[in-house]
């Protein structure tokens, strides 16, 4: 902090590569929805949580500090050495919001309920190579249970979640929440007598089924396939008794979830924690429909393979249904916006006990765009009414008449710029989107009115209207001072 | 990834050192007081501005990365090399709201509004040393206004403020905001003949006024003093004569702002700086009047010098004037819970010209204390109403009385852990400060009732009724699950 240091060249004003800055309306949207789905969340028994955006490198797992410098997907820095304490800690920015769960759920074992449903809604980052719609820094909106085994658990979450997109705006018809059941998968491998060496290959041809389809996966599950390239993708090796099974399971849905649950019922067969799976999906089925979920909003559908290598019990996914116009013109399903599912070893990796847990995802940048689609995006994001200023010498009489508007509720400011011309303030009138602007003269001082204008019909006017009709200035209206909060009060309806 | 890594120890639960998480009611409470503050900015024309979390160096500034690691205060660390393209930025989490506010300025200077209003509420964080109640992430609720050298925009962020305050539950009088002028001190330094290589030291030992007192500054300023270790302090070195103004300007404070601004006039003498600092003062008091913001929440106050040294125009200090008692049960006023003033040179770093600015810090947690201190902070954090699980094959009929309860806007949530142990759920329920149990055995599902038990009114029997007003068990009733909304709704009032 010396004064007299070297000058530096000017800094440049940039944000980071793959970092944004948000303003107004993106952040006042993004707040009302988030809060809608807090709403829904808190109403359900889900306590807010807020961890810090840094955790030892240690506690958050996965990237680990053998490498000279721990950054493979995440930012990372060391903690100075502690004098006489050996080297400092690692510490990174969280990349998700389970981990920072998991390490609250294991510090904090012995306080929290338990059964413990918190949400959480907040930044993360991820070190990854930026690029055009990709940020290193992004909201997450996530809710889960920590250690309830049970699948009334999974079915709250479902319930919750169809709950929270109505209450963001998401008409029930516009989307549908799909469950499907990794036991049930694992019954169907045990059935096929895949071997347990193969089972990871076979997740991860499944996984391509959204991509390639029913043939696709079949290919792929045996004797392979050529992609788009013409490239030969060698095949699991599957005989095509034993494909037959999964893709049973895969194209299982039925017209209403008790003809899929029969249909999982024979792809099973005999395999125990194959019933088993179904046996909870039959569950979650009868507990949805208790709590006044129907069909139409939540319903069981074994073609939902993402995650399904991941989780290890129930898996669900929700999507919009309606359409939007992608890049180029055409129509498409605007798909996916939140997916979950239950999983173990969360908190096992602090304490070595298992945990069970289930939990969900909001999408919330996908949510949100989806909300914008849909002209659904919270109430269109309103100026201030601009108190612009004729006579620099009365700024505590302009300054009044904001005082009075905002006490009556209206968003209002006086223009604070250089007033000496007159045409700037109605330009920055029009950058802020003010719908009124009010202009008060000696003139009109004298005689106590105000000049209040409509700008939004002004602009009509302006666009639509012949010059005669603009000379009439009918968006334009002189009152009384003391009427000035009700004269803006009806223009702004 | 690969999966046959070596066997790791098990992670240690820790949040790093000098980090915290904020559980339930930590996380609304703060929330509540912020969307309130954020209404009243957003009511007087202040945009959201949600700038990321990371920084490059360079634009943070202060920080500069002279040492191999710039690691004096921020927490930074350096991208990696691009290939070909040299070494990587230095990055690190912003200390504050307002050098983002200035590169984002400077970023978009020709695309926002001019003045721009914004403010901003986030995590910041500090590479210090933590210590007791010291963190080193924390929340800033900030509100500036940039591009204005109209002192309208100082007088506007006073009332601001003093509004703020009241939204979040503060009383009338329970708080003042004191406002003073660098100006004005400028122009008794200048009255008082002090050499322009004095200011810095005067500035020093005028900072020390709230500690030291009147005569402690005055004999800073001239022959020195001995502090309480009896160690000698040396003094500035001015006359009597020349200090004189300087105390006069410190206790200058009158009646009234009238009688104030009198007597800084008289201080100032014939200095133009200074009479232009009490011009400033006297038409921020003539526009607070007009906004209707009386003497009793914003006064002309020259003995607010916490600032003074750092701002070059007004500086404003809010503080909550009830007593709490300290750690020791002493009573003392609760202080300074925000501070601001007009300061220039924030985009200059940038684009090498000067933008007038002028802008309010409020210490959220400062606050949230207070209106712990005062038992306003939001209402009272309430726990779910817990539905019991007495038949673990019923659970969908006990879904179906929380979906039941929740549809009528009532928090509620089924107990979701192994439900053997009975007891187990009730010290659940009571964990979770629930108000209400809903309890439903085979005989009552068979009868159609359920058991509504009151836990307030419980809780309250157990610690003061006999053991035969216990067993009546008044808190308990039975009634027809058709009416199990009604009755859990009457006991909520």
């Amino acid at each position: 902090m010396a004064k007299d240091q070297k000058k530096q060249p000017r800094p440049k004003a940039e944000t980071p590569k793959g970092f944004r800055d948000y303003f107004g309306a993106d952040v006042t949207e993004r707040k009302v929805m988030l809060d809608r789905i807090a709403e829904i969340y808190h109403r359900h028994g889900f306590d807010p949580l807020e961890t810090s955006a840094v955790e030892t490198v240690e506690a958050l797992g996965k990237f680990l500090p053998d490498v000279d410098r721990p950054n493979a997907g995440v930012f990372a820095w060391q903690e100075e050495a502690v004098p006489g304490g050996g080297s400092g800690d690692w510490l990174a920015l969280r990349y998700d919001l389970t981990a920072p769960l998991a390490r609250v759920a294991a510090q904090f074992r012995n306080d929290l309920p338990s059964p413990y449903r918190r949400y959480a809604m907040g930044p993360v980052w991820r070190n990854e190579k930026p690029g055009p719609g990709r940020f290193r820094q992004f909201y997450q909106c996530d809710a889960d249970t920590i250690g309830s085994a049970s699948v009334a658990a999974d079915a709250e979450i479902c319930a919750m979640l169809a709950d929270a997109l109505e209450a963001v705006g998401i008409a029930r018809g516009d989307y549908i929440v799909r469950i499907n059941n990794r036991k049930v998968l694992n019954g169907v491998l045990e059935a096929a007598e895949v071997r347990p060496d193969q089972a990871d290959d076979v997740l991860r041809q499944i996984d391509k089924f959204d991509k390639v389809g029913r043939d696709g996966v079949l290919a792929l599950l045996t004797v392979g396939r050529k992609d788009d390239s013409g490239a030969e993708i060698e095949g699991v090796g599957l005989s095509q008794a034993q494909a037959a099974p999964v893709l049973a399971f895969l194209t299982s849905k039925g017209a209403d979830n008790a003809a899929t649950l029969e249909n999982l019922r024979a792809a099973v067969g005999g395999s125990v924690i194959g019933a088993e799976g179904v046996g909870e999906l039959a569950q979650i089925a009868a507990m949805l429909a208790a709590m006044g979920v129907g069909e139409d909003r939540a319903i069981i559908d074994p073609s939902i393979v993402r995650g399904l290598g991941y989780y290890t019990g129930p898996v669900f996914e929700a999507e919009l249904t309606f359409e939007i116009l992608d890049e180029k013109g055409r129509k498409r399903q605007f798909g996916s916006v939140a997916g979950g599912g239950r999983y173990d070893g969360l908190v096992e990796r602090f304490t070595g006990q298992k945990v069970p847990a289930t939990g969900v995802s909001i999408g919330v940048d996908r949510l949100l765009a989806a909300l914008r689609a849909k002209g659904l995006a919270g109430e269109e994001a309103q100026g201030p009414v601009v108190v612009t200023v004729m006579d620099r010498d009365r700024m505590a009489d302009y300054q009044a008449m904001a005082a009075d508007l905002r006490a009556a509720g209206i968003r209002a400011e006086v223009y604070l710029g250089n007033p000496k011309n007159f045409g700037n303030q109605l330009k920055y009138a029009d950058k802020r989107g003010a719908p009124v602007a009010v202009i008060q003269g000696g003139d009109e001082a004298a005689r106590g009115v105000v000049q209040v204008k409509d700008l939004v019909l002004g602009a009509r006017i302006a666009a639509e209207a012949s010059h005669d009709e603009w000379k009439a200035q009918p968006a334009q209206t002189e009152v009384s001072r003391a009427d000035l909060v009700a004269e803006v009060r009806r223009i702004l309806g």
